[in-house]
């Protein structure tokens, strides 16, 4: 089976339900049978490249709340990252624009990275001291994540690199119904939104798992091959 | 949404099913939102590497058939090729084992370049006097394919390069149901076997376009970041 997970670097909500799906996938049966792909979806598509501003100014503006409460509001989200072992710092984060880092994450799946450099930008992003929206720090990062130092330079500096493939993730996280992240697909039958507890991952897969029957379009008569390679030749 | 095709480049059908379901995916309004992954499949996995025998003869030996009636089945099969404008050739084909043409369509997959390798393994098989199980001519239709011909020639001689993405393809077709070939997959939740008409596929496409509604696991009030950047944080 296979699911689709649509995150922003940005989301601290997908950062978390990260972890509590892969939680959950590492309770159910058959999780080496599962393909986990991840796909764009950018929380600020219309943010200059290169407009950032610290998190908690951006919270306390979008909620019209004062920067004490904005902090308490990050707290609540940083208890629930740790609550899943997971670092997370409430000050000295920026939000910005997200557009090269899921352009990058696309070259990352290219070569079968693309979990390693999400990690990666994650904990950047939510634990350290790196700023993602520095291309020099995603170089590292891609570094780490095993690609090749030019080639990440090389999609950084181009912007329509991988570009139509972030805007036809986020054709299908709007086809699909979704206007918030993390959106979990399962084998694009079942979806589970938010960052929800493992067991709700679990509960999702063995019900996808147990429903996997496909639907027979046409005839079940039409020429093919066998496995002990015979062709069935209607009529010779 | 995604189809999935589970072929071989020893089956017939599979050569004359691509053909059909092109047709049917031109007919089909939202063709540009199809995502088409060829997966492996093996008519003879059991062949030894480098075991080939003329088709004719395969052919007369499987059904029982004497030379001229295997001619004659080949005819039919080439018939309905010629029908969808393929060539085909009933003479000087080779069967064997497509255990190093399925390895080298993951490395092609790898970089974009699946469905090209295979259409022109499909073209040197049975259209033209090209033998596919020839390792030097594989590396030319991987070179024609836009890939580097030392990689190619490097997952040929590994012969665990790509090896268990094949092994991985055929449990899936088996857990999927599929016995034979071609078998087409529509978001893992339609399923058509067998060349079938055009016709077929375009209506397959357009039902399971229809119902592309997700089943949703877990509550709908997860914490979630929507796409004005907001994140919902309960009870903050």
């Amino acid at each position: 089976m296979r699911v689709e997970i649509w995150s922003d670097i940005a989301c601290p909500w997908c950062y978390i339900g990260k972890a509590r799906f892969e939680k959950g996938l590492a309770a159910f049966a058959h999780r080496d049978e599962i393909e986990v792909v991840h796909r764009s979806f950018e929380l600020d598509p219309h943010l200059a490249k290169g407009d950032t501003a610290p998190v908690i100014d951006m919270v306390a503006k979008k909620y019209g709340r004062t920067l004490d409460e904005a902090r308490a509001m990050e707290e609540h989200v940083a208890s629930n990252a740790r609550a899943e072992g997971l670092a997370y710092r409430t000050e000295g984060r920026d939000h910005g624009n997200t557009f090269d880092i899921h352009r990058l994450l696309h070259l990352a799946r290219a070569s079968g990275r693309q979990d390693e450099l999400l990690d990666l930008a994650y904990r950047a992003n939510f634990a350290d001291e790196r700023s993602v929206f520095d291309p020099e720090v995603l170089v590292g990062l891609a570094v780490e994540a095993g690609l090749d130092a030019d080639e990440a330079r090389a999609v950084l500096t181009d912007d329509s690199a991988y570009a139509d493939e972030v805007r036809a993730d986020e054709r299908e996280a709007a086809a699909l119904g979704a206007n918030a992240v993390p959106f979990f697909v399962i084998d694009r039958r079942y979806g589970v939104s938010g960052g929800q507890p493992a067991e709700v991952f679990t509960q999702a897969l063995e019900q996808a798992w147990q429903g996997r029957t496909l639907v027979p379009v046409g005839t079940t008569d039409a020429a093919a091959c066998d496995t002990d390679g015979a062709c069935e030749v209607p009529q010779a």
